[in-house]
Parts: C-alpha cells; structure tokens; sequence
C-alpha cells in the first residue's frame, strides 16, 4: 500500500461542495470515481477539509490509500485525462504513511475576492463578489488587521456547527486592492464553519458603514452570530493553500499573494 | 430619435459570437430582445464588429437609434437589470447622429490569452488556452514585433472571407508574460477574419518549434493561409477595446494592459 498526496484546483461554480452528499454532484466523488477508473478499486479519499457549494480551490490537498502500481508522481496526468476540466490536479507524490490531509494540516489560506464598480463584471464572474460604490476600502484595510491573533471566534461561525473549541489563531489577515479588485487573505491555523465568509462579510458591512469600524473586538467578545455581518456569497471564496509545515503558513510576505 | 454609444463586456462561452443568428443565441440578440424590453419598440444595434463563437470582449463598442425617453446614461443601468449576467453594459451615452460603431472605428485591440503548464488551470479555464510546455517564448517575443507596420494579412485569413483588401496596419503587436500566463496583445486598424487567432497560433506553432523563428515575413509575402500556424481556440481571445479617436489607438504604453 502506498499514500499518495494531490494538490488540486477546482472551480466549485458546478459542485455541492467538496463532500460527498447523496443527491448532488461533488469534487469528492469526481476525484473517487476517477481513481476507480484508473486503479480499478474503490478508493476513499481525505481531503484536508470540506469547502461549501460553489467555493472554489487552488490549492486544495487530499490524500488515499492504494495499491496501484502507477507511479505516484504520474497520478496528477492520469487523474487529469479522466477529470472534468473544473477539476485539475496540479501535483501528486507518494507521502508517509502517517500523513492525513486533514489532521496534519497545521493551516490553511484563503482569499475572499469582490469586484468594485457599479455594473459587476461578465468575465471571471465566477470568482468575485460584486459590490456597488461607494465602499469605504480604508476601513476594510485597518478592520481586516483586527482579526490577527489568538481569539474566540463563535461569532464567526454559522450556528448549528458541533465544534470542540471555538478559539482559532489568526496570522495575517489583510485586504490587498488592485484597480476594482479587493482580495481579502486570511491564514489560519483552522477556520470554523462558515468563518471566511463570515469575517468577509462583516467587513464589507464596515466599509458600507452598517458596523463601526473598530468594531471587530467588541464583535469576537459578544460570541454572537448576531453581532457580526452577513454571511458573503461562495463564488467570491478560494482555498488557496494548505500548510503542513508550521513554519511555512508564517513565511507568507505581506501583500504577496 | 437619439444615437446612443454602448460599451459592453461579454463572457462569450455560452455564445454563437455577436451576430444574430436563426438558430443559436448571440450577444446581439440578448442585447436588442433587452433594448426592446426597455424601450417597447424594436430596436437594431450595430456592433464595431462580430466576435466568433466563444470571444470574449471588454469593450465591445455598439450603438443603437430610438426615440426613448430613458436618458443615454442611464442605458446601462436599465440594460443590467434585463440582461443575463454573463453580458454586461459599463457604459452608456448619447453620441452625434453620425457615429456608427463599425464605420467610425479607426483601430482595435486583442487579446490572446495563453496559461503554459502541464495540467491547465480549472479556475479560468473559460479565458485561457492551455499550453504544455516546453514552449520558447522568447522566440515568440521577438516574433511578435515581426508582424508591426502595414502589411498584407492574405495568410493570416480564413479562407472564404470576401474582403476589399487584405491590407492592414499593426500598431502594436507584443507578448507579455505574467507566471505561467502570457498575453498576446495586437492592436490594428482592423483585422480580417480569423487574423488575431491565426496570428497567435502561429506564434504557438513557432514556441513549439514547427515554424521557423523568423518566419514572419515569408509567411506574409506568401499570402498562403497554409504557410501560417494553426488558428488558436475561441476561448482564449477578448476584443479589449475599439478605438474611435487615430491618436488614441497609438498611446497604450508598452507592457501597460
């Protein structure tokens, strides 16, 4: 038996998310029918966490047990010849037999993406969340800095999420604009459910002006869902990368995105 | 009657190009079914130009006549509520009688949009043709500028397009790289039918070794469609602007789009 890691990007615009569900097509079952075809066994995937209908990825991590003789390295090509083109390996390698995709994660980044002006966009709308002027950018800059460190983040979390503990740490958190564009990046050592979008949200709520701008402790203090913003749409949120080491999720440049 | 200028963005993969069809749905069609929503008269729009099944455009120029009161402005909000979100109106205004957005354009720029790799990309796979390398895109930098200056474009028109001349003037003709991206960028007086996707996959062809580096000019003076590269996929080309001022069309900047 060997274990073998993928890195993959997919476009979540025509999937129920990454887990697999009964009645709706997802990236997990796409990926488990495609080495079915290509090792002829059933073969159960892990990857290093669940991404909501329409999220997208690119750098999204799995791993499985198989006892294929394909090389472990050629798995990105053979799994790509059998894949729809909204989904793509960009890597495979054989790893220890102790690495699990989700329990050895040590962090995880993600981007948030809006598109700023007053008729959205046509081409790549898959990918941002369109917000009309004005927006006061300023305020979403310093906010987004309020959410580094170790806190509790209940009041970012959609209800109903059965979760041990509620405390994440944060290491960067920053909004980087380029033209119309805003990318909101968040690295973490986890993220509860519904969390990216949640803090997104809330941040957009700022730069509306609908909560104050220093608001983002007095919002983790209060625990509440209701204290924070709305929930911002899928489209706009990717999965960009997956740590495992935990000196990497901290080497990250500010605005290198 | 008022004549007023539209500046329109399209995602055209789920589209037969600009042109009204009988038997497939067009971005014109969308746009005039829309105009006659608003306006409860039929209304025929005249693009600068058509775009092939599955171009893209960010600034395909039309105009229209009518003699509804919505103020020319205002055409593109009222045009965004009625129009599928894969086509958008980012500009709309009134313009003399005598504009025509085909007649009056005195240059046009594409762009052709390549992402070298060896599995693709699932996140914008709409807007970028995949190429597996190797490719030697120095060789294609410096064959880019070859096509600059005014030339005859025979060879680089699919067959049976019935034009006047197939003499035209490239301004600029560059290929930038970004990462694992680059941008084919040409801006001409005017194409001919197929040229920009027939440019660029000869460009291909010569990264790729199956055409001699500096083979341009021959190509040219030959005035034989065989003699050029293969025409490159749909998807990866976008009409970016249409020009209606001759000095305009010469100020873009190198490197700068």
């Amino acid at each position: 038996m060997r274990n073998v890691k993928l890195i993959m990007e997919y476009d979540g615009s025509c999937y129920a998310g990454w887990q697999r569900q009964e009645n709706a097509m997802t990236v997990q079952q796409q990926l488990e029918e495609a080495l079915e075809k290509l090792c002829g066994e059933a073969i159960q995937v892990t990857g290093s966490g669940r991404t909501d209908s329409g999220v997208h990825a690119r750098g999204q991590t799995a791993n499985f047990m198989t006892s294929s003789t394909i090389p472990p390295d050629r798995f990105s090509f053979a799994l790509n010849s059998v894949l729809p083109y909204d989904i793509r390996v960009s890597r495979s390698e054989e790893v220890s037999m102790d690495f699990h995709a989700q329990f050895s994660a040590t962090g995880r980044k993600y981007r948030y993406s809006m598109i700023i002006n007053p008729h959205g966009t046509a081409i790549g709308r898959q990918y941002y969340h369109h917000i009309i002027p004005p927006l006061d950018v300023q305020v979403m800059k310093k906010a987004a800095t309020d959410f580094i460190g170790t806190h509790d983040y209940a009041a970012f979390m959609a209800a109903g999420s059965p979760v041990k503990s509620t405390i994440r740490t944060i290491y960067k958190s920053e909004i980087v604009q380029e033209d119309s564009l805003l990318h909101f990046m968040v690295i973490a050592n986890g993220f509860l459910y519904n969390m990216v979008r949640i803090m997104a949200g809330t941040l957009i709520d700022m730069g509306k002006g609908k909560i104050e701008p220093e608001g983002i402790p007095k919002i983790l203090a209060s625990r509440n869902r209701e204290k924070a913003g709305f929930t911002a749409p899928a489209n706009g949120l990717t999965l960009e990368e997956v740590y495992y080491d935990k000196q990497k999720r901290l080497d990250t440049p500010d605005g290198m995105y």
